[in-house]
Parts: C-alpha cells; sequence; structure tokens
C-alpha cells in the first residue's frame, strides 16, 4: 500500500518537442529518453548502428536551438550523437548528413530497370464479369465465380477458397458492377483461389532480402505479359539492430523471453510493411495489391520472423527449428499485403546460412557451375560462404560484424553522397580521398572502410598487429584513443576519423571471414590456392577493392581475375524465387545440396582466426 | 477545450460489488449498468433470451441483500429482472432456478454414450521417437521427423508443414526426450504436418452446432482405434442473443458497423472457446489436444462466425458470400484449440438454409432416402423445412422465433429440472402439469409451451383467433395483461404463467413453420396429405408431443404413424462429419441436391401465412 501512494505522489517525466526541419517532422520526447529512442519510436529515418547504446556513433546530430541535459558544457550546434541526449526544452535538431537513413528509389519513373526475371509465378490474375443476384438466380457469390471459370477458364476452377476471400467478393462485386479480379496461387494440388481486387488492379509481388543490418525489397510486376518487370526498390534499416548488431546478441535477448522474441518479430514485420507500403505508394499501387511475398535471410532472421524459437539455434550444436522452404498467410504474421497473399521463407542450409545465402547461390549459379573450384561469399554482418568443388558444396557462416559495411565504425556511414569509397596514400603522405558525388566527405562507407585500412597498413601508420603507430599530420589522439582524421571538422560536418577501435572491429571481421575460407578449402581438402574462381556477392561486395582485399588479407592472394564482383545477389535470387516457379524449386534442391559446416566447432578454427588477425605477411 | 475540462469534473459511475453464492462468483457492477450486464460481461450463466431488453423475462432474480435504483417499491426478496435493476449497494443475488443456464455434462463418467460413429477423420496422429541433435548430426528439427517418418511410416510424410507446427516441435522434443507426437490433416494433396503435442496426448475432435440460441458441442476422440468415441457434450446459449434473439436483428447490427460485426463475431468464437475449454477439462485434456474444429449454423451464423458480410444476405435477393465448404485455420478466427488445428465449416444451401440443416439431413438420411416422400424439419429460432420427393430435395427457411424453445416467453426455460414439460387440463378445468425431476414447477420448456397452448385452445380458454378469453380459476390480469397461471408464486419460486404475449409468439412461430411446409409441397406440386414420413429434428422437436402440435395447426393433420422424432440431428451429424471423411464429402453433395426456395419471395406467402395463424379447423 506504501508503495501505491508513494507512485501516486511521483511526476511523470515532462515532454518536449523536437522538430527535424529537414524530415519535415515534429516529434514529442520524454525528458527520461533520449533523442534517438524518441526518433526510432516515431519511424524517423536515423541511422543507428549500435542500436543506441552509445557504442558506435552513427546517429550523429546538433540541436540548434534549446536544452538538453548536459549542463556546463558549450553543446550548442556540436555534433553529438542522438543517443547521448536528453531534452530539458523544445528542441530543434538537425541530423547530420550520413546520419540519415537512405531513401527511396524507384525505378519505375525509367519505366523500370535492365533485370529481367524470367517470369512464371506462382500467383495468378484473372479479371470476371459475373452475372448479378437477382431473384431467379440466387447462388452464393462464390458460386457465380465458379459458374464463370468453369465457362471460360477451367483450368483456375479453385480446388480451395481461401475464407477472407470469401470477405473480399460481396463487397468488391456489388461496388464494381459485377466485375472483380480474381487472385489464384497455383499449387500442386491446384489452383487456390486467394482474393479478390477491383477490377483492373496489378498484380504485384513484393521479394525481401532480410539482412541483419540492411533489409532490400523489390516491387515485381507479376501480371500477366509483364515479364516480372521489377517496379521498384529499396533499402531500409533493419529495426532489430536496436536488439544488436549482431545475430547473437538478438538471439540472446529473444530466449526465454517472449515479449522481446515477439518484438524483435514485430520489428521485422514492421520494415516488411513499411517495405511494402513505401514501394506500392510509389508506383501508384495499394499494398492489397501485392499478391504473393517471398522473403530471404540467413536463419536466424528467418526464425526470428516466424516466431520460432531461437534457444536451440543459438547454443551448440545450433540446429534450426525448419530448414525446408515453407509457405506462411503473410496475414498470420502481420504482414499487411493483400489479405490472403502467401509469404514465401526461402530454404535454409543449417546453423546461419540460411536462405539469403541459397538466393545468392541461386543468382550466381551460371558463374560457380563448372566443373572446376568456386567460392561464394556473401559479405555482410554475417557472411556465409559456400565452396563448390566437383560439384560438392560445403557452406559454413562467419560472424563478421558490421564493421565492412560502415557500421560499428565511428565515422562509418552508407554508401551515399558524401560517402569516401577510395582511399589511398601519396608519396608525401598526403590523404587521397574518393568521395560518391564528388562534394564534401561525411563519413566511410564499407568499401573506403577496406581501402582506408589497406593504405594505412601500406604506409605503416597501422602495424603487423593492428595498431596506430604511424606519424604524420593526420594522425593523433583523439577522445583519449589513437585515431588517423581523413577530414577535418567544418562548420557544417563533423570529423571523419579512422580510430583504433575501427582498426580492431576490421580486424576481426577479416579474419573470421578469411579463417572461413580457410575452414572450408581443408574441408573440401584443399588449397586456397586452388580455388579457381572467387564470386563476391553482397552490397559491399561489388564496390570494394580486390586489391585492398588482399592487402589486409580478407582475401587470398590469388590473380585478380579469379575474383568476380557481383552485387546483391541474394536480392537478385530472390526476386527470382518469386518470378519463378522453376526457380524456386532449384532453390530448394540447391538447399539440400549444401553440406552445412559448423566452423566455431572445428578444433583448429581458434588457431586459425589468430593466425589471421594480424596484417603480417 | 470545453469539453475537455468538463468531462474531466464529471464522476465516474460508482461500482457495486454483486454476490452470487449458487455460482460462488463475486463480480463487479458500475451503478450505470443493470446486474444483467454485469453478469453477461463476467461469464455468469444467466440466462437472457432477449439479450437484455427487459422484453422477455427470462433473467430473473431476487437481492437478499444491499438497495438497487428502484426506490419506493419493497423490492427485498420479490423476483425481478436482472436487466432491470441497477446497483446503489453492494448485493447478494439469487438466480432463479429457471434462469440458471445448464452445466456441462460430461459422458466420459459413463464411458462414453452409446453412439458410435463411422470413424476415417482428417487428422491422424503419430508418436515419434526421433534421434537427438548431436554435433554428428546437425539436421533441422524437422528434418529429423521427415526422416523417421520416412523410416517409419512413409504414407504420412507430409506434403506441407505448418509454420506454427515448426515453433512447437523445438522446445517439445527437448521437453520429452526427443520424443513427440506429430499430428497431421489428411489433404487431397498429401498429408500435412499441423502440429506436434507431448507424447500421449490424445487426439480430439469438436464438433459444434452453432446455433441461433444455443450452442452445442461435442468432443470425440479421434485417435487410432478409439472409433470415433463421444467423451462428452455440454451446451450453452450463444451469446449473440445480446444483439437480439432473430437473425434479422443481428443481421442489422452488424450491416455497415464493422465493429458490431467484429464484436458479434467473437461472441460467437467466445462462445466455441468455452465450450472447448469446459469439454476439455471435463476429460482431463488441454484445448491444444483439439486437432480439428467442425462447425454447423445456419449460413447467417456461419458467416457471422467467418466474419464474412452480411448486408447481401439480409436483403433480397437474400445471396451469400459462399455456401460449400471451407477450411479455415482455427487460429485465424481466433479459435483456442491446436495451434494448427482446421475448422470446418459445414457446406450451406442458400439464404438461411445452413451447415446446421444439411447436417441434419446427413444425420437423417436413413429416414428419408427412400422413393416415396419426406419432409425433415429442423425446428429451432430459425426453422429449415426439406422436402424431398423423388430423390428431389426441396428447402426453405422460416423465421420461427424462440418460442417454441422456451424463449421469449415469459415463464419459458430450458428443458432442465423444474420445467414444466407437459400439461393438460381435466375435465373440471385442473391443470395437470409433468414437471422435469418430478420437482415444483419452475418454468415451461418448449414442450411445455406447446401442451399448455394445445391444452389451452382445446378448453377453450383461448379462442379460435389466439385471445386468452376462457374463465376460470387460473385465469386473470397480470400486469395489465391477460394471463393463465399454471404454478403460483412461492417463497423460493416465481409464479409460472402463460400471457397473451406468448400466445402470440406461438402463433407466429407455428405459423412460419406451418407455411413453409405449404410451400414447399405447393413447389413440388404436392399436397400436404401425399407426405408419408415427417421427421422432426431439433432438441425440442425430441420431446414435443405431436398431438398438441397437430392440435394447434403445427403440423398438418396426418396419421400418428408418419411422424418420427429426432433428437438433435444437427448436433449428430456434425459430429459424423467430424470423424469421417467420406460423411464430410456426402455433406458437401447434400447441399448441392437442395433446391433453395426463398419463401419470403413467394407471392402467396403472405396470405398462407395469414391463414395459419388461427386455431381454426
Amino acid at each position: 500500500m506504501d508503495t501505491h501512494s508513494h507512485s501516486a505522489t511521483q511526476t511523470r517525466p515532462r515532454t518536449h518537442t523536437l522538430q527535424f526541419p529537414e524530415l519535415d517532422r515534429r516529434i514529442e520526447c520524454r525528458e527520461d529518453e533520449t533523442v534517438f529512442a524518441a526518433a526510432r519510436r516515431a519511424g524517423l529515418r536515423i541511422v543507428g548502428a549500435c542500436g543506441g547504446r552509445g557504442s558506435c556513433g552513427s546517429c550523429v546530430v546538433r540541436v540548434t536551438e534549446g536544452q538538453v541535459h548536459r549542463e556546463g558544457e558549450s553543446l550548442h550546434r556540436k555534433w553529438l550523437r542522438a543517443c547521448c541526449l536528453q531534452p530539458r526544452s523544445n528542441l530543434t535538431v538537425e541530423v547530420a548528413p550520413r546520419s540519415l537513413a537512405p531513401i527511396v528509389r524507384a525505378d519505375v519513373s525509367t519505366g523500370g530497370d535492365a533485370v529481367t526475371l524470367d517470369c512464371d509465378p506462382a500467383v495468378r490474375e484473372l479479371t470476371l464479369q459475373v452475372p448479378p443476384a437477382t431473384l431467379q438466380d440466387l447462388a452464393s457469390d462464390t458460386d457465380r465465380v465458379r459458374r464463370v471459370l468453369g465457362e471460360q477458364q477451367p483450368a483456375l476452377q479453385p480446388t480451395a477458397i481461401d475464407w477472407a476471400a470469401a470477405a473480399e467478393l460481396p463487397g468488391l462485386l456489388r461496388a464494381h458492377d459485377w466485375r472483380v479480379s480474381a487472385r489464384f496461387a497455383l499449387r500442386p494440388g491446384g489452383p487456390r483461389l486467394i482474393g479478390f481486387a477491383r477490377p483492373g488492379a496489378p498484380l504485384l509481388g513484393l521479394a525481401v532480402d532480410l539482412g541483419t543490418t540492411n533489409a532490400a525489397a523489390f516491387l515485381i510486376d507479376l501480371g500477366q505479359g509483364r515479364q516480372g518487370r521489377r517496379l521498384a526498390s529499396l533499402g531500409l534499416e533493419n529495426p532489430q539492430v536496436a536488439w544488436g548488431a549482431d545475430l547473437i546478441s538478438r538471439i540472446n535477448h529473444a530466449i526465454g523471453q517472449p515479449a522481446t522474441a515477439e518484438a524483435l518479430r514485430q520489428a521485422a514485420v514492421n520494415a516488411i510493411n513499411s517495405l511494402a507500403h513505401d514501394l506500392a505508394r510509389a508506383v501508384g499501387a495499394e499494398v492489397g495489391d501485392i499478391a504473393e511475398v517471398l522473403v530471404c535471410g540467413n536463419t536466424a532472421m528467418q526464425h526470428l520472423l516466424a516466431g520460432w524459437p531461437v534457444a536451440q539455434l543459438g547454443r551448440a550444436p545450433f540446429v534450426a527449428a525448419m530448414n525446408e522452404p515453407l509457405d506462411v498467410p503473410a496475414r498470420e504474421l502481420g504482414v499487411q499485403v493483400a489479405r490472403g497473399a502467401n509469404l514465401h521463407l526461402a530454404p535454409c542450409v543449417g546453423g546461419f546460412v540460411g536462405g539469403d545465402h541459397v538466393s545468392a547461390l541461386l543468382a550466381t549459379e551460371p558463374l560457380w557451375a563448372h566443373p572446376g573450384t568456386s567460392l561464394v561469399m556473401d559479405i555482410g554482418t554475417n557472411t556465409e560462404i559456400s565452396l563448390v568443388h566437383q560439384g560438392r558444396i560445403w557452406s559454413a557462416s562467419c560472424p563478421s560484424g558490421p564493421a565492412l559495411e560502415g557500421g560499428h565504425i565511428g565515422s562509418g556511414m552508407r554508401a551515399a553522397e558524401g560517402a569516401i569509397e577510395r582511399v589511398a596514400i601519396g608519396a608525401e603522405g598526403r590523404l587521397h580521398l574518393q568521395v560518391i558525388g564528388g562534394g564534401r566527405p561525411v563519413g566511410l562507407c564499407g568499401s573506403g572502410v577496406l581501402d582506408a585500412l589497406a593504405a594505412f597498413v601500406g604506409a605503416g601508420w597501422v602495424d603487423a598487429r593492428g595498431r596506430i603507430t604511424g606519424s604524420g599530420p593526420a594522425i593523433g589522439m583523439v577522445d583519449g584513443i589513437k585515431a588517423i582524421t581523413l577530414a577535418e571538422e567544418t562548420q557544417d560536418i563533423p570529423a571523419v576519423r579512422f580510430t583504433q577501435h575501427d582498426v580492431r572491429a576490421v580486424q576481426l571481421a577479416k579474419s573470421a571471414i578469411r579463417s572461413g575460407v580457410v575452414q572450408l578449402a581443408a574441408e573440401a581438402e584443399l588449397d586456397e590456392t586452388q580455388i579457381e574462381r572467387i564470386v563476391i556477392a553482397g552490397a559491399f561486395g561489388a564496390y570494394l577493392s580486390v586489391k585492398s582485399g588482399v592487402a589486409i588479407g580478407l582475401f587470398p592472394d590469388l590473380p585478380r581475375a579469379r575474383f568476380t564482383q557481383v552485387g546483391n545477389a541474394a536480392g537478385l535470387g530472390v526476386q527470382r524465387m518469386l518470378a519463378s516457379r522453376e526457380r524456386r524449386e532449384r532453390a530448394a534442391r540447391l538447399a539440400t545440396e549444401c553440406r552445412y559446416v559448423e566452423l566455431s566447432l572445428r578444433s583448429n578454427f581458434q588457431k586459425t582466426f589468430l593466425h589471421h588477425i594480424g596484417f603480417g605477411h
């Protein structure tokens, strides 16, 4: 009782209004929460690689009006981390350019891009004119539809009708003069009537590459004669990063805490819903026009999305609940597309080698399907690697972390305007920077991180053990830690630096990946030098400098001609699976052909890892 | 802004505690709501045929302690309608015996009842021992199950696995030493793995006859070798009566008001969940052991349960969204049984001739499947009639109202202890009553209502036009209306009376039903006298006196031998559909064989109705 009367006298925290002029948004923020937390809650696209724990530095803002909680410091117009600021008055907040999450890139304005997909989708559409209900014709609405189908398209006569489709039909028929667009899912047992839409509505599909750090989605036209045209694509940060940048953190959050597991699940669903909504709007369609969703992600991402337990996946022997491809009613997961839409989860291999890697293998099959030895690497927060040798496939997953994507790097950012993407050091120790868009540098993207470190190692600014030891005008102590400054702070832009922490993060990433390659080669009883082709996939993989990768030991030192860089192969693969039933079946077979190798259980993995952590040759 | 400050100064209604000693329950009730409303909200089983609008008199209680809102009257220990009482202090409330809803009747104590069902269910169970996950065996949990199935029972190798089943598997395997009970649904495309349960868990099915006024449910053992044994059954008032006793009232509530439609849907779901819960508990099982649910109801009930629009069903030409049988994931409707369980909605014929009538036809087929002419009547709040003539079936629905079930009758009650089930008038005008259980009369059940009216008509107490006109000690004015007293008020029990209103209610019911019979005969170009067999189904139909029915003109005056009374045929039919796939298919065919007749659109229906409303011969 005491407790009750006590809490009754407590005052609730005050709330202030935050203005974000560039985003044209105004949100509320309590005195006991951070600017970052309030921005996330309100759906503002502020980058936050560490999820607001103050360990990265990707959520940089400055306060141009108002007071924050840190007294005694002159914070006005100083660049600060949003996750370390609490308001004490209404604020006007400016977001640093590198901390703004990317926006929609709709290909629709250019009439679709060059990608053409084999189109034999699992969903079909047919517009029907049915006879109206009269006193002489009292048949049910679905019976009317069946009657017309029997006359016009017997092959689409459904073996089953979705109950939610029956809910949509009466209203649509009567609103559109008894014309309606019927939507079918082609299933082994026969067509299933999954829904109805206004006559003339497009038939769309959504392919989602649900990455650990970023989600990419592609809106595909699945209508007859449209040949799987890609209408638009969009990338978004995976909001699960709020529970940790790496998979193990998220799994540990979810284990034994159903509410947290559900919050993680909901975060993934929110990302897909947000992508679906923005993409549909960008092409003038509705989310209800999306009749199928294809999702690929690593095994843990797919488990979290489906709400499956992850305890057994997060502990040795790291066993999935389910690896085979799966059809789930999208609405049961809370995915807001057409009510009867199917969500197809891509097949997984095992451990963390999931549907995204199978998708990448599917997309790159023409590159590795030859008699020799190939390596396919999908570089990301988790890096999956497959070694193909004489028709056999060994697959493994390496926890490489987000450093190579510019995440968890002090001045890291996405490959967007202002990002340093190339770094070289001239003879006189001068830094040569190549910046996306050609303007002033605001941060380092993944390829810039790799180049920078290779250049520092080459110039001796970073030694063989990874310590910043060189000297020069750019090298100094910042906030008590050694750092190399690539661009000084200006009036509008915070300084771009590469710190000792950043070196360590890249060391861990590159050694994890390289050790995976070495171990897989050992499994196949091969030497790295016998690898005839290395396919580097992933958004970062498309832009990195192979030379820099070799220089820091990320890749084996093989002739440059053996390397092939492709873009987001997982994204391309998941689109192919969406557009073609044959490709979907191929992916299912491919997943069973891969032999999963659990690196962490190999006795010599630790030794291999330590061997590759430095920069000595 | 004014509004805000105004409402802030308003005081919220006070809340009082109501004690119900017989029910061993204590609930909260606001001063601005009635005792009936609070009881319904709390799930107390108080009968309320009119849904608390004060138009029936089925919710009789008396207050033994405390004050109510009706001042100036001496209400203490007086029998009153709970829907007309608001508390002004804490109350102790006694519920009249006839107003207590019936309780669980579990046949399990007697080892199941005599009904045996052809058992070839659509669900199967298999207990598996799978090899544990080890460092040497990293297969996913579902792959382990598939492997064992392939060795032991290849016929059950699933073509699909439910996503929710995959969620249950990891925990169950590790909790039960890698033994698990797998549950399958047999589908045309092959077996579907719908869930997992603890080893040894029973495999149960739930059959529900979702009537307009009452819902009856039957728990069936579908395990191998159990031969579809019925374990328990339970009846419950359909909580949708709160939106009206008749279908049209509920439909009008639902049209254009999505929140009300959803509340009606939820009420039906709550009833099914309550039945499932109480039945499972009665036999020591869990709701998660229920692997399939079969539901039959009239078309409107099935529409409301599925959340389908009813606007087109409530207006001419009265067209259903869907008549064919349908499989719905139970969880999508909110039905809390096994997560992967299917809910099968029985096929409907058209108009309001729904799955319950098809179930009744299925159960009574041996009685009507002969070359001659038969009539099958399922008497209820909506009465469905089928006329079978030389292999053709004409079907119609009559809005008969709840009077013949003892609903909307002042002293009406269920056929439970204390109900008057037989009434006769002796030579000297003395009433002879037969009471269920042999004790003192507390109300009239359906067969008693029918007998009473037949007796009153025979004795001249009710004239040919339906007016109470006779004289005698039992006839008098009560609350300004003519009434016949069957039992005087005692200290514990309110009086049992038959009022002029009750006579009118029965007149409307009997004429609606009889007119349906006449119209169907006309459709088949027959005379009523040509009907060789009349099958009377429905809980009420089992107990009514055919003689009384003929006497008041409910039935045509045919030789008694032509009448066959069966019990809840719809309930039996839905059990058969649950236990046997062959019976389910037969029901689907049967529904398409029935030719629906919309009585209200027949030009001479009104004339026929008026012709049969009186008691003249």
